[in-house]
């Protein structure tokens, strides 16, 4: 008998029909014995709904109104759903965040969670009852409703796991598991059936959005076995664990193979050497509130540098007219910036333990005829910048180089 | 400078264009200096929107997911309203019922207000702020989330007012005040400046759907000075204040008609005379809760019992059913019914200080050969049971007959 807090995203829940479905599946739980306590989105559709009204009014709504608002989303799933259990026979009690209640701090939209107050919920679990909390939302010390931002119900679902020690964190969504790359890249791709939590850190900002970061990271912290399953499929899915537990295990060199299409690259060119030139150019980028990934420093032959680094597709632009004027003052001799780039990397804790695995990727791209841009390496990820035309290519090759091809699966 | 609660119901706030709206009448009344706390509804629609979902899940929802689910309404129209008082340059902060706090029992979908705090709302007011309150919603000892029942916004309104010694409860609505009869039927009906407490709630329980009857009775208990008033078109309303400062005033007979289209006649004849025939026959009726309204009991000549009453239309079958083996048990002779009836009623205070009403009342249907088929009266009130035929001709003949034709609008 265990305790499992299930989180149910938007598109799990995105219907009626949908919500007797997961009513049916915590059902299924609860008849082998188990607690549960389930974390829920707002239906797929309805924040952004909500967000919507709010734009006809203001072009940047007020933060905590906005809350008041978009958290409506989630307490309308809860009672659904607890109506949903109560006509299957079982016993259920819906919390908003309020009610919890979950502790944020007051930065509205944006909070961070600081306590949760499980007196309550543990009444109903020794009752019988399944606890129904709305994901996605706190208050603040004041009474204020505050959110924790958007897949903030994953966060919730680990947090609400770490403060009632349950034995497992179960995100249900709508695919079952991790896997080695993209199945939409690589038809082979293989499901995981454990991955640390470092690499689905890596895995997750690379591009792999199964799970909110916050979320890994929060679990990684509060050590919370944190399992990845499909709400419409059964199955094993992935669990995502601690580091020690999974090295005692064999383990592959790479984990997963994970890229990014939404990367600019951008490029100062002939800037005359003087110390600090790297931080007079990415300073204002910073101020601009423009995320940097990643960044390279050449000393060319005329002993003037290059600094290139890559930004959001999005930034492009803006990260162009931001560093114009800096460029001048500067008197480097030009900018220029290539959207036709991509991010691949490979990941994987072995690395750590394995000589040679970024020489072994680099053959693998220079086999191909792949030119590599950018070079940049962690201690459990290697990536490189290549020409986008080249996504697919590159990361069929790495996954088979590195042995991830899923053997019951034909090309 | 006052300090005025506004309620502004579905209908005022069924679009974010409509929210505009309201927040710039709120604005104008903060530019002549007054202080404006304001009740909303659920955006039109939003309500049974939600309640459809329900129902797609359970017969009868448990009442209290029911209320969790529902309160969102009006905590979306809240935030909306707030945004676009901010977009307007005006302070604004909103409130749940959970946040206020507005107390109430447990009684979920139809709890009853216990307790008000005023206090974060005072601090707001003094600082300058507009203050918006989630209406039809509380919060029980527990932290359950309550519900008044439908139309508790009023209610949420003048509870509002009360707690906080305001010194007028404006009630916005789609009609510019109280009307001397439903002006549908009678085409030159008057709008009324004032009314009192007792006028409004006969007028309100006979089917002048105005306000909802509970703010009334509670407005009446606490002397909250209730205005009745247009949303969308300028205007001074109708005021319901209490008995004493109305007879200052030069005062009509009667303020005005009211007819209920909703009614059934059941008739039970031929019931063997013996003590407590009548409670034997209404209490079943009372226990399958049905609503009782006009009840006449008879001796006929051969010493048994009529007795006759009136239900809502879509109760009288059920009625009969419910009757018909006490009727059996009694040995009463049979039972009756006719749905082609409704109830015409003449209101006001000045009837308590003038005979000869009702006879006048009476004249007046008997001039236009309309037969009476039951008669009731209370102190200002007299009402009569006809056939549904005759409601127009009744209703234009007594509003003509008591002089509460607008003299400004033509026939």
């Amino acid at each position: 008998m265990s305790l499992f807090v299930q989180k149910f995203g938007g598109t799990s829940v995105g219907t009626v029909e949908k919500i007797k479905a997961v009513a049916k599946k915590i059902a299924g739980f609860k008849e082998q014995g188990h607690d549960i306590v389930a974390a829920v989105s707002a239906m797929s559709g309805e924040t952004n709904r909500l967000i919507g009204m709010a734009n006809e009014i203001q072009d940047t709504p007020d933060p905590r109104e906005m809350d008041v608002l978009v958290s409506t989303g989630e307490q309308v799933t809860i009672a659904l759903l607890c109506m949903c259990l109560k006509e299957l026979g079982l016993d259920a009690r819906s919390y908003t965040g309020t009610q919890v209640k979950i502790l944020t701090d007051s930065a509205h939209n944006k909070a961070r969670i600081q306590d949760i107050d499980v007196e309550n919920m543990r009444k109903d679990l020794d009752a019988g009852r399944v606890v129904v909390v709305a994901g996605f939302q706190g208050v603040d010390d004041d009474g204020n409703i505050t959110t924790l931002g958007r897949g903030g119900s994953d966060t919730t679902g680990v947090a609400l796991a770490a403060a009632l020690k349950a034995d497992e964190c179960q995100i249900y969504t709508d695919v079952d598991g991790v896997y080695t790359t993209d199945p939409r890249v690589v038809s082979n791709a293989s499901r995981l059936e454990r991955i640390t939590f470092e690499e689905m850190l890596e895995m997750a900002s690379l591009g792999s959005k199964v799970l909110q970061i916050r979320s890994v990271e929060f679990a990684g912290k509060y050590n919370v076995p944190l399992r990845v399953l499909s709400t419409f499929k059964e199955g094993p899915g992935t669990l995502i664990t601690l580091d020690e537990e999974y090295t005692k295990m064999e383990q592959p060199v790479v984990s997963g193979i994970a890229f990014n299409r939404d990367e600019a690259k951008i490029s100062v060119l002939g800037i005359p050497d003087s110390p600090g030139v790297a931080s007079k150019i990415l300073a204002p980028v910073g101020a601009a509130n423009i995320e940097v990934d990643v960044i390279v420093q050449n000393v060319a032959a005329d002993n003037t540098n290059d600094l290139t680094f890559t930004v959001n597709r999005g930034d492009a632009e803006k990260t162009i007219a931001t560093l114009e004027p800096v460029i001048a003052q500067l008197g480097a001799r030009e900018i220029v910036s290539d959207s036709k780039i991509v991010k691949v990397s490979i990941v994987g804790v072995g690395m750590r333990s394995h000589a040679g695995v970024a020489s072994q990727m680099f053959n693998v791209l220079a086999d191909e005829g792949i030119n590599i841009q950018m070079i940049t390496t962690s201690e459990i990820k290697i990536s490189v910048i290549i020409d986008e035309k080249y996504l697919e290519l590159a990361v069929r090759g790495l996954h088979t180089a590195f042995g991830l091809d899923n053997p019951e699966v034909g090309e």
